[in-house]
């Protein structure tokens, strides 16, 4: 089941999401300072936003990038990021990933495709996370000696 | 908690959804009649199909479309969209976005690449959703002052 | 409502999935031995892996590709495919579809298309299935007149 606005009002602090990104049954994240580029040769090139400063995804390259916010999930509960509506109307895609597990913590990672020339800014609203609840609490948490991404700040790359 | 086949049967004509289109747990949505391409550098054309004109989409482009039908969320629920399993192996992609907030009414935009040329028919099914329950019913409907997309109809860009 | 490990482990084997690749909320699937690449101009070239060995994922092609587990869905719940994190932060990204419906059985159809060139091995876990709990069972299980991909085996492309 779903989690409605008034949980995560309720919640909000606990799950390091901001109360202005607050929507019905789903809550919006920010994109953060770093992104990384990567090109189709597999060149890395990293950009550091300042808060507020715009930034151009531009058809061609993937782009890892991440959530402002810090955020932290509940045993109990697991989400689901999907892009923003205005996002895929813009034309910037999320990849078919973005399962947060029970006992996850860190900072979002997005991985970012253009389908024509997007900007955005640092700290707009970029995705939403829909929060489902479990059955009953996960008995292996996120976190354990397999968790490559625990803790994560920053765009991050593939671990494994 | 997802619903099933006989719930979306029940509440077929509420939802805006038609009951030959309804699955053990979802319900397909058809392509309608407005298409609009915008290529990489940005040019808009849009294409206005008769029922069961056929249309290509392309490999390069942004398409922004919609479903045929008008849907209505009620304030207990929300829905997931996918592609529909055939749409997928043919090649279309829709971005990773398609979240109904519980509340929202309108026809449900679509944001379609072409991996390979794809040929669909107005009234073909192309897409489906999926109702998942809430915990309780949301208290901040969709439809409120900062709902750019309530009511929309055609194909309908960002509008933040 | 999402199943945890726990659910996971005990219906492991009704299921088709593996233990050792369960993990909080949800369980891995592995890339199976059969590839079928569709270039843009429509050709098709089928690939078949050995057991461990690698194959290379291009940029321009989409691939149908298949999971090495044969998996049975119950009645009362259905699943949602989500690429693992760590292969979406490659590059590898798979069409936004992946829903299998109560009483669905098979191999399940991958389709995958590469932003960077992405480097998988037959039996490497690529993407994860989130199993969900209807609201009851559903009256109408896949596996009926229409239901085009019940115990498909391999890459298996559109059958409508």
């Amino acid at each position: 089941m779903i989690e409605p606005s008034q949980w995560l009002r309720t919640h909000a602090e606990q799950l390091g999401v901001k109360q202005e990104n607050i929507n019905s049954a789903s809550v919006d994240l920010e994109l953060g300072g770093e992104v990384i580029e990567v090109r189709p040769n597999g060149q890395r090139i990293t950009y550091h936003l300042a808060p507020g400063e715009e930034f151009i995804f531009e058809p061609g390259s993937l782009y890892i990038a991440h959530s402002e916010e810090y955020t932290r999930c509940p045993t109990s509960h697991a989400w689901m990021l999907n892009l923003k509506s205005s996002t895929g109307r813009k034309g910037l895609n999320h990849l078919h990933a973005g399962w947060g597990d029970p006992g996850f913590e860190g900072q979002v990672t997005y991985e970012l495709v253009a389908h024509v020339p997007v900007t955005f800014r640092r700290g707009q609203r970029i995705v939403q996370l829909v929060y489902m609840r479990l059955t009953e609490p996960t008995a292996e948490p996120y976190g354990g000696q397999s968790s490559h991404y625990q803790g994560q700040i920053g765009a991050t790359e593939a671990r494994q």
